[in-house]
């Protein structure tokens, strides 16, 4: 797979649907360095999925049956938002853990909406019989080829927006926007992988040398929860990602400074690669420049409901 | 007054310790047409005021007493974290009615805090009183030519990031932010005026031809509610600026939209020169492209507490 030229055609091809989101230097948060922000939360349905849907949908052959994906709230609302712009019907599993805001982002999509009892498992069998009954397409989450070329969009454009880091720090769930970014910087900058202890996916899967199951929870786990990382996150990522882990205490505490520090009010998912740096789980060398990665947004309850 | 040259010079001297604010251009909130946004409230203490507090500061010769200012909130906590930035006591006299959130904002500044009971005049009151009796600075909130031009950094930054648009509506309270605006444009590009139906300063003002004392209320008061717009305002308002009003059901939604579509959670004020796109009280001619400042974001109640 040649990651740069696949990432250079997910740009091109999404670009009339998609935000170019904002960049910020700030000092604050109890550091001593400056961070260099990317507010990847203001994309469309507040998070970076949208990238990897528009990418997905728009380099396949969409059946007439539509698109069809299970989620724990912000893939879904990716998809039932690319889907919607681009003419096809989606339908969304999402389980009931998935809480009221995330459920009304998705409504707001207009996709069509099953909420399944329970967790992410049976909203993804029910996705999966869908799929048998009606020949929909399924949209995976993070592990599909044109999904992490689409989340390798975001770093393609941080560096045109003059990213200056050497070292950029992201959450991990399943891995496809960490995925994205290792393919298109290669050896260019160093990526750092923050994961809550309570949900480490990666770190897991680089300490057994293969991608294994874990247990997920925490404040961060309705969109960091994954309970095995992607193939092509770890086959990515076996050659120097510095994995680091943050517990839900520092989730928190992140989340609070960026919306005292900068008014930007995130869910814990998206102040998780931040409480690396706060918490000193990550502790860039003297004169070394870091960059955060805001990922998602969708914060429950609704703050304007 | 030569205002290019004070806005020049009021950015160079207030660059160290300001944020360059991000900018964003986003198509939704139920428009067919794409707005420019800056996101001002991501300025430090959640406001545009830093740039005027800061310039002030840097321009006088600041007494051993230091700064005095009467705010209702956002201006205080300006005047507050410039001061403490610059190694200057800071006493800050708020109403009750500003709200815990806006008074605990201000506490984290490190400033002297004195909480008034009543209104806006009787902290102004009692920050006149401090300042007869202890030869502190009063720092105005809008009517001061250092204030005015700290806030004309704003603009003066927006075009250096690639201000497109035609036409840039702008929140008046006192009007410090607009004055700014109008003083670096000039005749460059259209300005509209937004105010709250219940807090028309501007407006009446020009109905009256000279400054008028309005009564205000509504849920931008705290922020837009200045009772006579500044004479530097009107001045430079006379020739040319479009006054539109818009109530509060229109600035609420305003407020959700920014929420739901830029995952940016703003104050009402901030709110309020997106509402007059949303509400129609402003409607771009075909080609208009238009550009909405967004001015502050110091939400009550504080979302994180």
């Amino acid at each position: 797979m040649n990651w740069q030229d696949e990432i250079e055609s997910a740009a091109q091809r999404i670009r009339p649907f998609l935000r170019k989101t904002p960049t910020l230097r700030a000092e604050g948060f109890g550091l001593s360095y400056p961070v260099e922000l990317k507010l990847e939360q203001v994309q469309h349905t507040g998070s970076f999925k949208a990238r990897g849907a528009f990418n997905t949908l728009l380099s396949s052959d969409v059946p007439k049956a539509g698109v069809v994906a299970a989620s724990g709230g912000n893939h879904g609302a990716a998809v039932g938002f690319a889907a919607s712009r681009l003419g096809h019907p989606a339908r969304i599993f999402v389980p009931e853990m998935a809480g009221p805001a995330k459920i009304a982002l998705i409504q707001r999509t207009g996709a069509e909406l099953t909420v399944v009892p329970g967790a992410y498992s049976n909203a993804l069998d029910a996705a999966r019989d869908h799929e048998d009954r009606t020949g929909a397409m399924q949209i995976h989450a993070y592990d599909a080829p044109a999904t992490v070329a689409g989340q390798g969009t975001v770093m393609r454009e941080w560096e045109k927006q003059g990213l200056e880091a050497d070292t950029v720090l992201i959450a991990v769930g399943g891995g496809g926007l960490i995925a994205g970014a290792l393919a298109w910087l290669g050896d260019r900058r160093k990526v750092v992988a923050v994961e809550p202890d309570t949900a480490c996916t990666l770190h897991a899967a680089l300490k057994a040398d293969t991608p294994v199951d874990v247990e997920v929870s925490g404040i961060a786990a309705n969109a960091l929860g994954a309970r095995r990382i992607g193939q092509i996150c770890f086959d990515l990522s076996r050659h120097g990602v510095q994995s680091v882990l943050v517990n839900d205490t520092a989730i928190a505490q992140a989340q609070q400074a960026l919306w005292h520090e900068t008014r930007q009010l995130v869910e814990p998912a998206g102040a998780t690669a931040l409480a690396a740096l706060m918490s000193g789980s990550y502790r860039p060398k003297p004169g070394e420049r870091v960059a955060v990665l805001i990922c998602g947004g969708n914060l429950a309850p609704d703050p304007v409901a």
